[in-house]
């Protein structure tokens, strides 16, 4: 038996989010079923309403960054009861035979992870419906759990933001010693500062703009490099680590190749779209690095609730109502936002 | 007292290679005196010679594949005595006292390398001098032994060609077990394929040429992809552990990010000038990497021709007298050699 839920959806490339009905499936034996409580807004989210990353299918029920508290648990769930804070990200399957499966890299699975929304669910038929919305059910092998201490308003974004930066600090083993340069001071950049000062990093914020500039450094930034800055870059030469580039746009990353020592990386995160022409002489000549990272594994992302739980980190967020939706797109554009927006489902 | 020396030398960015006699510098304790038997073309000669990479500095005596026999010591020296058959590579000199310099990567020098040639000697004033050449005055940590079983025509290309593939073939762990992808059949890939296989890799030429590819498996190669067959590049997307790219020019990097596996490197080696924009997303959703690489330190330099020694690797040569050199250098630039052309230092 289905369950009927509400939600927000975009019916078309252009249309605005607007009230929409829709059926959960019905409780799998290891599905657990979420009454959604807080559900972030992602810029992922407006691209894909929008039609933006290839062709959208719609109606659709945005929402990757997801916390609610379980209210059924199908007969052979074992992780979770009812009463839990649990929490869903951008994936709800995987092909789990892969070898990137068989790694907890379901995000890398061969086969094409399942999305949580934007998606057809290949076993049921359908699309799949993302957290802006009142309930979801989830198998739970892709289901997190909340540590109890965190403000779960907070907690939702980490789900995207959060194991996005946190995957590539732990994969390119960020630890104290190391200088982290964090590009770009919005959702993800403003975990990645957090997250890198919590694993004892020296973090450098750079950005084009003093002010976030000076928010990063309350957020936990030992310094930063404003990257208009001539000077300032240039005295950053060679200085990093690791660097985690969160701008979301073609760019010319070759500033910040700039800003890397000899083997040093840069991870590239946030340009789906191709960036702009690469010296790879600066490569060469320093044996430079430049890599991609896309979120994280379903044990990563535990790891990194649980990490989250330890150094008391949250994402600092603007809590709207559902009525606030298409505005709250339009500042996230416009990234007038510091740095997340969550949207209280209770208003739904 | 210095050493009157011979050589071929370009006087300025259009000027063919003439005859040129020049001084050497006087032995100092820690040096060695090579008389120079052969000395190989690299590509970068070419650019050098014509100042395609920045104000080069002239006259300017070219070669940086030099191989000869120890004709002098200085009364400190300890690695060589008179008579040995001793390698100089790209570097005769380094700040020594760098964190690169304490690693033994002098290539990565970071006050930046002394080469061989088109390069001031920052202690005695004056230019050095490259291979095309009598004698050579270098310090010993600059020297390097070679085994007494290779043939020494083709042992000089593996100062430069040979070391170029052989550090990022060992940084980035080319084992047994693994597909290695060797870009361009050239100086470089075919010294790649060599290597590559003698380190028990299934070896994959990507070229142009159907024709370099049959060449490609009589050098050790286990497989050839044709790059300009769509279908045969598609067959060969994501199964590649590493890839040394050697294309010299600008070019589109793409196609061969598709090549590798989950996080799977490309080094480019050849790509002084930027290459086109890169698609990012690709490397996101695949964790995917590219990575610079530049020749090697001396003590990996070193390893790789003790390496070379172990397996009977040299380069594929063409030797050529020096009133050869300036129609070589315009074969080279068409690619109209298999692979190297190394000049007979006796025909001057």
């Amino acid at each position: 038996m289905t369950f009927p839920a509400k939600g927000f959806a975009a019916l078309n490339a252009t249309s605005p989010l607007v009230p929409f009905e829709f059926e959960r499936r019905a409780l799998e034996p290891t599905d657990v079923k979420i009454e959604i409580l807080y559900s972030g807004i992602c810029h992922s989210d407006i691209h894909q309403a929008r039609s933006e990353w290839g062709p959208a299918l719609y109606p659709m029920v945005p929402g990757h960054e997801i916390i609610g508290r379980v209210s059924a648990v199908g007969t052979n769930v074992t992780k979770f009861k009812i009463g839990d804070i649990a929490g869903v990200g951008c994936l709800v399957d995987s092909c789990r035979s892969c070898a990137s499966c068989g790694e907890g890299l379901e995000n890398y699975c061969e086969k094409g992870m399942i999305g949580t929304y934007n998606c057809a669910d290949p076993k049921r038929g359908g699309l799949n419906q993302g957290g802006y919305s009142d309930i979801i059910v989830v198998e739970e092998r892709f289901v997190v759990k909340v540590p109890e201490n965190l403000d779960i308003k907070g907690a939702a974004p980490l789900l995207c933001a959060g194991i996005t930066m946190f995957s590539p600090l732990r994969h390119w083993k960020a630890a104290p010693g190391m200088t982290v340069g964090i590009v770009g001071l919005g959702g993800l950049g403003h975990m990645g500062v957090k997250l890198a000062h919590a694993m004892g990093c020296k973090v450098v914020m750079v950005t084009t703009s003093p002010e976030k500039g000076a928010d990063a450094v309350k957020l936990g930034a030992d310094a930063v490099v404003v990257s208009k800055d001539q000077s300032a870059m240039a005295a950053a030469a060679g200085t990093m680590d690791l660097i985690i580039n969160t701008i979301p746009v073609t760019h010319d990353v070759n500033p910040y190749i700039n800003l890397l020592k000899r083997d040093a990386t840069m991870v590239v995160v946030g340009a789906i779209n191709p960036v702009e022409a690469v010296n790879t002489g600066a490569m060469i000549m320093g044996r430079k690095r430049i890599a991609g990272s896309v979120i994280g594994g379903l044990p990563e992302t535990q790891e990194m609730l649980d990490f989250c739980g330890q150094h008391g980190i949250v994402s600092e967020v603007e809590v709207i109502g559902v009525n606030q939706i298409n505005e709250a797109y339009e500042r996230t554009i416009k990234s007038d936002v510091r740095y997340r927006f969550v949207i209280d489902m209770s208003t739904l």
